[in-house]
């Protein structure tokens, strides 16, 4: 079978349903549905070794929550938005101690910059609380680091944010990425929040450079935005879609290497859905109403 | 058929030779091919209307200088690029009198951008002449405009020109815009140059907003960059190209609107790109080696 | 004397009185003063050549408000002086028929980005109500033009804006423009209107690229906001004002060129005037409240 | 005295100089000139600790590169600048090891933002040494890191670079940041290097969040550039050069609090300055013509 890319494991797992082995059961994950203000939530639990290898995603919990309704623009989109986000996060993170909010991603790039355009509307407390705790005793310290880009850093995000945890001590991290999803209507319409950390190139196992429990000795939560679509991996979904089964997965890859789906306003939807996750962070972590958070952050 | 969206006339007459009239000769359109510093050029020429209706465009010349080459950034790739594109353009264009360059397009939105970021290449002269008209008689004048966007303008952008035209007369207009390509492998790697104006929608006969020489009252040369391939194309061509004959548009344009296709690293070769066809616009004006240019626009 | 570089009629009125003639009266010139929402305005009337003379400026209104309190942030800053700014313009101008609002000014240098900025926070309507008119009906048409600077367009700003009058054929234009004051504490802190028009060098009389009725056929509105403090203007203004009365201008002028005196947050402070013109642009033109204006440009 | 705000040993000297005390001897400091590529350079050795007291500066060396005839865009300024500082640089610091270059400040406030802009011309090896070891041992190793600021990360500048030192074990730190001149002429015009790291606020003695060997454990070499001249730093000189001997200093401050004298052209000013002390931090660290930085930067 062609391999396609997808970052949301609740599409590893549809590609799983979908392949030959799909007579026998899926071991080792469980999914569940439900609503949470008015958007679908799908939960994917990998619960074990067998879950691991079938997905080809590390143990744990992956929510994945579907804006798209949010994208209709009613009245209230982005209230409720926030609200859906925040509170999935809030259900999954430890609900005390610092935070250091991690931004991946390149900011000079548009679909890969929602990590650190997400930073910008995060309400950073760490250093208010440190000189004034009497002021800020109702706040939560949270810190954020923009790792940048290998090329520009020469230093890998695992090893910067490392030695970061090692000044900070944060009780948790929540690291934002772009992801690629396989299906253009998730596109800068989903958000993905898992317990397992960020493995970089999705891998299962060790990973020198991951981001995770493992290698920073603290929980790491990932907010996952898909903002692309491989190209190869549309060409292969259409082609198969129209019962060609034999597609050539080097052909393929070779005309559609280094191309990528987006929206047309990429730029626009970028921003919007970084607001979002911020402010969503913000509800997870901190006490406050939105309006709140617009009149500290504006 | 099912419609696919392209705005390069090579592939418009690409499009008629695969459809079923193919077997039937094309009538009204002559199409040559050259060499130009080494890289393929395509020359398109509408002669009359039976041609305008077969590839759905204006009568006149379409050049299609194709730069992938370039893109193995050998040692001289700009400078080999920037006369390829600057000689085609200078044949093409009235040897003299003042020139309006224009730059069309959303500079908020990368694949959008390339008009308005190629005025930053290009050599303004006109109010150096006017001032100091001894120390500038070296040089042809040269006046910029980028029109926006009509949603943050509420101005067409041929309303626009039609306007500066009147106070500044030029005796040409040469305007840059993006286009989308049929082909991914044309993205961001190849340069149309055409004497027909632009038309937007592309259609043929007497449009409202076109920049022509009909609604402007002077010869109007296009530059055009293909940036992007529309998703549902690239789809339709995918299932075609794998024997599948009766593609449903409807379908096809519902599960795909709104979607481009682009290069990975779009911000970088937009920002390339646009220098390259600044860079090669000076050259079709003025008397200059690409070094003269480097210090003149630093 | 040394001649102080100051765009605000309100302190060519302050030099005048502090001048040697300071014994005869001011003649032409009539000053008054009031509250605007709780800001401090007042309004310099040059009602003739004597006044005209004396000021440095052609005859009209000028109405400087201070918005000095704005800045302490108070919970409902926003609103009072988007209220100040826009009631005082709406008395200031036609009540009906279409208006050019113009950004002049250079987008790539902060204190002179506030015009450009301005435009981002004005509701263009032109195009939505010539194409949708019964939906759009409530609202007045406003269209808008960034002159760019002359080193990259080469067309003077009053040509461009004339073209564009012919096509427009607005009622009115409001030009809005970054100036130099004379008063550290005013920089970023008033707004300046007048029905004047704008004359780029701020001379009486027949200025070729003046921006006005006589210019343009249209009666023009300014909208100055001071963003910078010529350096030798406040050197020669200490000390004066420590009794040294013989200031060498020459010797001041070529310490001090090229240098100006501005807030430190500059950016920051630059965006929110900017964004307070702009919505009082729109309280002059539109029947909307400012939560309106809020969802409409979003 | 007035307390005139500097951040060069230079001008502390200087001061030190015009003060009561200048019937006596500095003791404890070295000052020498010479000429680098043409451009006149200061050196001043602070020497122990009551040269320490004297100037309000830690121990070292302090070399201040006089830039301003490079402004006069002669052919080749831009070489000759970057060999000027890159040659002086090179002389400070160990000539082996890995370098880890800090840009401190504000990117979003332009007199702010010289030192992340400068990291854009560093040209980033570690990691291609570490991936590819072969192909790149002619190159020193060479990481870097944007601070940001406290506002938008929660941690101090100190703490982060603590941590990044722990993982990355640089040899050596090149800090760049902006400063504060007193004097116009120097502003955007010099450039000053010392051993001695940084101390923010620019006291003596053991600041806790000090960047230099004793915090960070490896030796600190600051590059700064004035960007700006502290208003009220402008105004008490200008009174005392106009023989004002008593000036109240709490009056002066007050009226010229958060304002700041730069070049009217500060945007292009930073830029222009950034990359030279960009390829001077290249042309000291790497054995490479300012040609083939260029090409490896493009």
């Amino acid at each position: 079978m062609f391999s396609k890319r997808t970052d949301l494991a609740l599409e590893a797992r549809e590609l799983w349903q979908e392949s030959a082995e799909k007579t026998t059961r899926l071991q080792g994950v469980k999914a569940t549905k439900q609503k949470q203000e008015g958007y679908p939530t799908t939960r994917v639990d990998i619960l074990d070794e067998r879950g691991e290898q079938a997905l080809g995603k590390p143990q744990g919990s992956y929510l994945t929550i579907d804006l798209s309704t949010f994208w209709q623009r009613k009245a209230d989109f982005f209230e409720r938005a926030v609200r859906a986000v925040g509170s999935q996060l809030k259900a999954l993170i430890p609900q005390e101690g610092a935070a250091l909010v991690i931004g991946l991603g390149n900011s000079a790039m548009t679909p890969d910059a929602v990590g650190p355009l997400t930073l910008d509307s995060v309400l950073i407390t760490r250093h208010l609380i440190a000189s004034m705790p009497k002021h800020f005793s109702g706040f939560r310290p949270v810190a954020a680091f923009r790792t940048g880009v290998l090329g520009t850093t020469g230093v890998e995000s695992a090893e910067a944010v490392r030695g970061l945890v090692a000044e900070v001590h944060p009780a948790l991290i929540i690291a934002v990425d772009a992801l690629a999803s396989r299906r253009c209507e998730r596109v800068c319409a989903t958000v993905q929040l898992s317990d397992t950390g960020i493995v970089p190139g999705s891998g299962v196992g060790n990973h020198r450079w991951a981001l995770n429990q493992e290698t920073l000795g603290v929980p790491v939560f990932a907010v996952g935005i898909p903002t692309v679509v491989d190209a190869a991996t549309l060409a292969a979904d259409l082609l198969e879609g129209s019962g060609i089964q034999s597609v050539d997965e080097e052909t393929l890859r070779k005309s559609h290497q280094n191309l990528m789906v987006t929206p047309r306003d990429i730029d626009q939807q970028v921003r919007d859905l970084s607001k979002v996750v911020g402010y969503g962070i913000n509800w997870a972590l901190q006490d406050l109403e939105i309006e709140e958070m617009n009149a500290l952050l504006s």
